[in-house]
């Protein structure tokens, strides 16, 4: 997960607003539009090679979704703002993945950039693309970076005549599309509060030095996913009190269910936050645990040693007169004395509790 | 007390909204309903094998209460939806235990969420479960996920004649039941002060090594309440300037003071938070200065002995031309310059306040 | 300063809410009646036996001031609310002595819990207690747990017949009440602010081991006292906000001063809490300095004396072809080289500024 | 600068409401009070001897400003008080140096309390004290603790007869006061920049111990400032919203501007608080820093020589049969080997980046 | 880039408000006027000698475009005051380059004051330099400290006669002019945020003394930019909400896209200033590791040799009766208890993980 795509902004200097330029990693590899037309009755779907094949369901009052994947050819987002009248600065915002998730009011449409976070791979690292929506009065337009198919059960629920999905507007479309995107965002939290508790128990017991990097690189995930998190909470919020008819009432009463959700992503975030910096607590404490007992391990023993070993010293000086050299148990005497210190000093050492 | 349940909600992913599954962990073996009926004469009580019996009650003036144990079963949470007209996003709010403490306006209705916690055991561990409330017209339904029997207390009043309980509505009915849950919250408090005060004075006296992993449990499970506390705060205000006729001016009043007894314990958990943080750093510093007096040790026996020793080192060479090895008092000379050095260190060290 | 009172509410698990049972730790013997009925031409003053004895006074036109002392016998609070119509919720308040503080519209009057803190004895450590006041039409009720007589001042102005308070009415009475309470928190923010510049002194200069559970206990009784005034800060403003007609206009303008000292109390706490956190890392700091000073002393010692003493150990080899032992200035040579080599490690260690 | 003058509060416990005493400590000998009258043709200043002396300028339609230095004797107060009508109260603020920055509506004029800090001395040690003023109708009364002239300049504007300040009203004279005093808090200001930067320096080069306490004091000075210059903010934010017709639409322009610099103030505080953090930091670091180059040389000069002692240690016993000893080489291979264990350590150290 | 500026403004004390003294450090050697004048059809552009030669344009119903490189010379300044009649209060502000960004309402224009970042120099340093806009009915009027030409790009957009900006107003100009200030801040965010992660990188795998002093300078940057593009936020969200008819309809719109900028631009720097924080840590943490590996060394090392020598130092003593000595094995048998002593030492090592 790259948390920060400020980088790319800066090919954008000098440019007039508006410019339609690409600003990100290109995910994939061609661009695909998915149109699907429905009605209670009907479901079509098809691939289209432009916007312009898209343009004939445009005025039929059934509904369309039109779905790109695929935002590195600005022509075809440029089409899409024509056929569509889209103003030309949400379509840069389209183009700029590094967007922070917004709302805004087309008058007889809505305009929403949000961030999609799915699992990859088996180590199940978090990748995260842009995704955004265009909610218009019969249809809905979705756009993503990458080809991560995560639509696909919106997609099946939509194929069967009997959901309640066919029933209902745009808007619930919109409603589960964005639902969809936020139910991934628990998958990840899922995988994060795993990573914590595995990097807890490490350092409780046994770490490695590796543990520091993998205790930062998670915090940065963290503090990314927060930032793309909080201004997502406020979109939904003005999604609630927004006073344009596009909304219907019955829909709202989803999107306060997916608030809800929402908000407890933000929590769990938080919580997930302190528990992270919490690691960090933890880490220090047990290096200067583990340093503590090194030097424990070092005073014992030289604590013990050197007095005795001064004693052996002594006995090794060269004097002519030494009285204690000549003596018959001189030798037992300085062994006897020396034993006494150790006993001594393992008393001592006893007491302090460092045994 | 396991602090995070987002993992369970995973299984959901790619479900429609509104899909019935039990999110959490089964924790009683079979479902349990009683259902209380009472008006200011009267007293009934009994299990019920299905919603469908308690049916009945439904359209009697007298107040109705069920009680529903166990929600590992959606097809009783379901036939309670349809026998009282609950909106399925709310069964599975009732059904998905890592809900979020919240208060929703069923427009002739009040659905609540809220979590329990019990001392469980003698290690006074706690326990948290989440507990549903509906309020209707003439009756509650409260639905736990276990079976730890809190509102035993509110049934006793409710059985005898003389209590305030019998003769005000299901309004005061509902308060009484979230009293006693937050009265829970109290003595879960008071472990956790328990725990805050005997960990402060381990720390503080003698720790083992094992003092830290307990205090980041400490902190775990503050952060957890917290999660929970903080919300059911807003809850409870939300009831109080909530507009439908369902609560009545006097229950009001009680409303208030429980609105005063949750205050309370947000209140405390931030304390205790602080104090728990407190904790850490008292950890550390007493590490640290353990670790200073080991030096100290250290560094007195390395400073007093080193230097003789070299002493003793000297008069071991073997040179042939060591006039002072000849003399008579050589050795004694010897022994006195190293007593004379070792009484300048202690008096060194002594002014230093080592010793 | 006992910090928290939450294990004596335990015992109430279970009770319906409003029982009247006393919450906290008896301190005093015997609950105390004292009457006072003034207006601007008399006062007189009284030991009352029971409530019903000061009943007389209630419907005289004269301003009464009922003050109890002591708190645990809950028939005399019973048939005090029963004289003055106060609803049992409020009395289970006044009885439970870790209420926060609060202000109640109680309709015809005006409940307000707040904390008292005196300093006790020569070691000045600081007591607190609960202090409940009720104001009527009136007359003022005023309760504390203990008999630390804080009141005798406003006494002592109410007999003397010149002063403001006997012309103004009860609401002035009960400022001039709280306003004594106030003014008490300065006495012991004194005592703390002094504690921590004792501190400060100690942990720059030369500190002990027992300064860090002092540092710790200073800290609980900041938080201890921040949850105590920040509460009544918002208890003040809404006196100051509050459209009864219980307080006039002349005594709203006191009230904004007793406001003013309020913030002030909260503005010192907020700084003292800031300089005591100070504190521990000038604790962390010192001895952190302290262990490297030890840590300089041991390796002066031990880089000057273990190079010699190989030297030394050397030349005590009993190799027969060691040449230098024959020679006739061998010994000579040898201290000079030891020489030369603590010249330059003394060098070394002031080129590093460790001497 | 003195922190907290709670302290002197305590002086005043048990005393009435509005009690004239001065609390503080006397900063100058006599009371001067100075009159400067004044309209757009006409200048005059005098040294008056009593408040009653100023009387006559009261009812003049020209402007006067009184000068109050020294508050210790209240009986001038009092006169004041008496002569322009001021409540008691306000007195009182006036004479309590703890007070706290504040704006009061007296309904014909306006009270206003702040701090001023003055530089003194040559190394610049900054003094705090409090001023009060009181705008009317046609007057300015300002009163300050001292005799430190900070209005000279104020006072040489209006002596001369073209500018700005003559032609105005008492507002635009207040206005000009209050922005001397704002003015002065940018030098301390950048005092204390500069002192931070110093030490800063000190911590990153080379340091003593004496730095601690140095940043210990200047972290007070700061949450002091902070204290008294937060509320000074919502002093001048009333003042641009209060109705009374005191305050000029011309002079509100410029209060605007002195608004502006007080926020600049606080900001410049936030970031100088940040930066005092950010400098206990760096202490902690460079400490451990160090205490790690001198466990290193004490590691590098022990892991060297302790072997090799050890090995001369060997050749030091006097068994009977070693056949090394007798070998004619025996002396140079010891040496050689000790050589070699020599190269071998530094290379060690060499690899660990040590050296 | 210099963190504050507050030091130059003490040159202003006792000066009246409004005197036009540049404060700040001269940027650029003489004041350069380029006056560019346009509507649809025409644009025209030349370099003017003062600020009278501009006043030709003011009645012009075209639109103009002052620029000011170099704020050195106030006559300058004063003279633009007074051909558009600007209060010298906010002439004030433009000399001042201490001045926090803001926005007044002027009447019939607007005053902006914001700051520039650019970045200079090949190790890509950031400079600061303050630029006011005047924006009135039918004119633009920038100002910039030195003569870094950021506004290159905006008058050849003006030159070409099809871009939209020649058809709208002064305020789209306006408009551009701040958003190409606004776009450099993200390339100075991009060179931080390179910054933080070379530091990161240095600071887990190997780091130098020198990289505390770069992670401190990091963080005062993010502190000054954080306390300029804070209150620029609240500027431009003013642009919005202002209602004079200065703004228009389209414009509002590209302001609001502005806003967007501005607050990811905050966004970022706050999680900058965490990522900053988050070094400091790792930095403690991993002097705290590379202790611990020192000390271990040096425990191994010591507790390996300090015994063994004793050993050798026990036969090294010269009492005439050591059975020992005299032992034909006695030699051979030390050496086999000193190899089994350092057989049991390593393995204790290998247990404990230190090696």
């Amino acid at each position: 997960m790259k948390s920060d795509n400020v980088h790319d902004r800066s090919e954008k200097l000098g440019l007039p607003p508006g410019s339609l330029i690409f600003v990100g990693e290109q995910k994939t590899d061609s661009v695909v539009l998915t149109v699907s037309n429905y009605d209670p009755d009907r479901f079509e779907e098809k691939q289209a090679a432009s916007i312009e094949d898209c343009l004939a369901y445009r005025d039929l009052p059934s509904i369309t979704w039109i779905h790109v994947c695929g935002l590195h050819r600005p022509d075809i987002i440029e089409s899409l703002g024509k056929s569509y009248g889209i103003h030309h600065l949400f379509l840069e915002d389209i183009l700029n993945t590094s967007q922070r998730p917004k709302m805004e009011d087309l008058g007889e449409g809505l305009f929403i950039v949000m961030k999609s976070f799915t699992l990859s791979g088996d180590d199940e690292t978090t990748a995260a693309e842009q995704i955004s929506f265009i909610l218009g009065k019969n249809y809905v337009i979705s756009l993503q970076e990458g080809n991560a198919d995560i639509f696909e059960p919106v997609r099946t629920r939509l194929r069967s005549a009997h959901g309640r999905i066919r029933s209902l507007g745009p808007d619930y479309l919109l409603y589960a599309l964005m639902d969809t995107v936020v139910d991934h965002y628990f998958s990840v939290l899922e995988v994060l509060g795993e990573r914590i508790e595995v990097l807890e128990d490490e350092l409780l017991t046994d770490h490695a030095r590796e543990t520091l990097p993998r205790v930062h690189r998670l915090r940065r995930e963290l503090l990314f996913l927060k930032k793309m998190a909080w201004p997502l909470r406020e979109v939904i919020n003005a999604m609630l009190r927004i006073e344009t008819g596009l909304i219907q009432q019955t829909t709202q009463f989803y999107i306060r269910d997916l608030y809800d959700h929402i908000i407890q992503v933000v929590d769990t975030l938080e919580n997930y936050r302190e528990l992270a910096s919490g690691l960090l607590e933890i880490y220090l404490s047990s290096v200067s645990n583990r340093m503590n007992e090194v030097m424990k391990v070092l005073t014992i023993i030289a604590t013990i040693f050197i007095p005795i070993t001064f004693i052996a010293g002594v006995y090794g000086m060269n004097f002519e007169f030494m009285p204690e050299l000549k003596w018959r148990w001189g030798y037992a005497m300085v062994w006897g004395v020396m034993i006494a210190m150790i006993i001594t000093m393992l008393g001592y050492f006893r007491k302090k509790k460092w045994l």
